[in-house]
């Protein structure tokens, strides 16, 4: 029934920080860790390694991942099979900050990049290499994306990199299942000796059943977060994941309870899910920020005038 | 990009209505009706027409939809091409409850059904389509049914009744898209003059993104709810299913403007959307009753504990 060759990131903590600009308690972290651990997830990504003089505002210490961090983390927890991730934005990230595999408790570094971003991300994603990293290479915003600059970047990522795995990253939840499949067989006509994966948001409800799509069609590398926590409507839950794969190598038991222990009490203090604003700005292929906005104000409910500026800005 | 055949069924009230016993107010049912109406939605479901006698316990008025109360909704509405439906269960129903259709508000009869009550279906159906209305079968808990009785009761379907649809419905939640292409092409195999419909639920998130399977095979009647309403984990968002569709007859504002100004505020006394332990009884395929006696106790975040009785009934 499973395929041995998926492999599971839980990026809870790092896509989650999107919500509360990753101030996360230690105690959050270690809790999630753990979990993970004992789930047998393949990686989990604890945040990001971005620069701190190239990102401008008041961030948590989960955008920067210090070592130190880091090993506060993972003490004294038995990670088994389990290995860490961390995520660097291509326009936000520089290599000095990365130091070798071997110095580090992350394992792997996954690059994420707009199409326009490429040649950052290849530079990235091969210095992470010569250090001792596994590296994937992550799509953002790819409902957006298309034709010829979309299909040289996979035919360099192919050529110039050695990612284990190139994803499609629905950023907007704007993607149905048909888009889904195009786009993994157009990948596929790139991406001969690596991998494909999946990112996707709960815009539109589709977060899960797009990754059911993508595992369909091959997608051997699938994200998902604890209860589906991240931006605006949230991320493919990896609970659903977990149920849907049947690898007997998962342990379900350990995702239910931290899901009740220490996410679920996050609700007190994070808005998630799926909501109509974000599912306006996902079926019309726009960055939730919109909404966002709009769920920040007096009128949030006012769904029928959030639709209406939306489309008016459109048509402007 | 949209099928003309494709007929869309709101049933906000019927189906929500397992959330509070059908005691929706009078101006909740009236707001419904009108934005279906004004939204172009093909039918609205306002309740069940079940027989008293037959239903023990205290339920409101949209459980059995006197005509009276019927005319109270529709009165100076204007329906535009909306019909108005109601549902009959086909083992808490009787052919006496039901006048001529030239005298009801009611267009539209849905028998719902077990498959081991098929008889009972088609007498309904049957005094139904005599007596003027259109009728479709709904063959409730698919995810239990197969083998030769569902494979006889779609043939009895198909040949002894007028039903202009037989349904695929997913009472628990259990279905991923490949089971809902198996299954349809499984009706497909009998019910040769008829269309098929489709009905879902959201325990594992996938009652929109399984609807969208079913459109794609071919299925031509599609429920949602607005907000995705219902028992336990929810239904198919009507709105995300308009977004969907493309049809230019329908209009999005009067849904979003309900779901606003109605359906919002009922999150006070109802609570439904996907939730732990309704993905549990969905991934193992049971019926949401014990998750929702779980959700009603104290301990409702111990979902481990909630896995581990849940699996331990099931071994027993």
């Amino acid at each position: 029934m499973f395929r041995p060759e998926i492999k599971v990131v839980d990026c809870t903590i790092r896509d989650g920080g999107l919500t509360n600009d990753s101030f996360f308690t230690l105690d959050t972290v270690r809790a999630v860790y753990r979990a993970t651990c004992e789930a047998g997830v393949d990686y989990v990504e604890l945040g990001y390694r971005n620069n701190r003089e190239m990102l401008a505002g008041d961030y948590g210490p989960w955008r920067f991942c210090d070592e130190k961090q880091l090993r506060d983390v993972v003490e004294g927890i038995d990670p088994r099979d389990t290995k860490v991730s961390l995520m660097m934005d291509a326009h936000k990230s520089d290599p000095k900050d990365l130091a070798p595999a071997d110095q580090s408790v992350a394992d792997m570094i996954r690059v994420a990049t707009y199409v326009k971003d490429a040649d950052k991300a290849i530079r990235l994603c091969n210095d992470a290499t010569e250090k001792g990293y596994e590296t994937t290479i992550n799509i953002m915003a790819i409902s957006k994306e298309g034709g010829p600059f979309l299909e040289q970047a996979l035919q360099q990522f192919e050529e110039e990199t050695k990612a284990q795995a190139v994803y499609v990253v629905d950023s907007f939840g704007a993607l149905y299942s048909e888009e889904v499949h195009y786009l993994i067989e157009l990948y596929r006509m790139h991406i001969k000796t690596k991998e494909i994966g999946v990112h996707f948001h709960n815009n539109q409800q589709l977060a899960f059943a797009n990754t059911i799509e993508g595992i369909i069609k091959e997608a051997n590398y699938v994200d998902g977060t604890l209860y589906g926590l991240g931006r605006g409507a949230g991320n493919c839950p990896l609970e659903l994941l977990l149920g849907f794969l049947k690898n007997p190598k998962f342990r379900i038991l350990p995702v239910l309870e931290v899901i009740g222990s220490k996410i679920i009490p996050l609700q007190e203090e994070i808005d998630w899910g799926y909501r109509v604003p974000y599912m306006l700005t996902g079926i019309l292929n726009r960055h939730p920020e919109a909404a966002m906005k709009w769920m920040a104000g007096k009128t949030k409910h006012d769904y029928a005038e959030f639709y209406k500026r939306l489309t008016d800005e459109i048509e402007e």
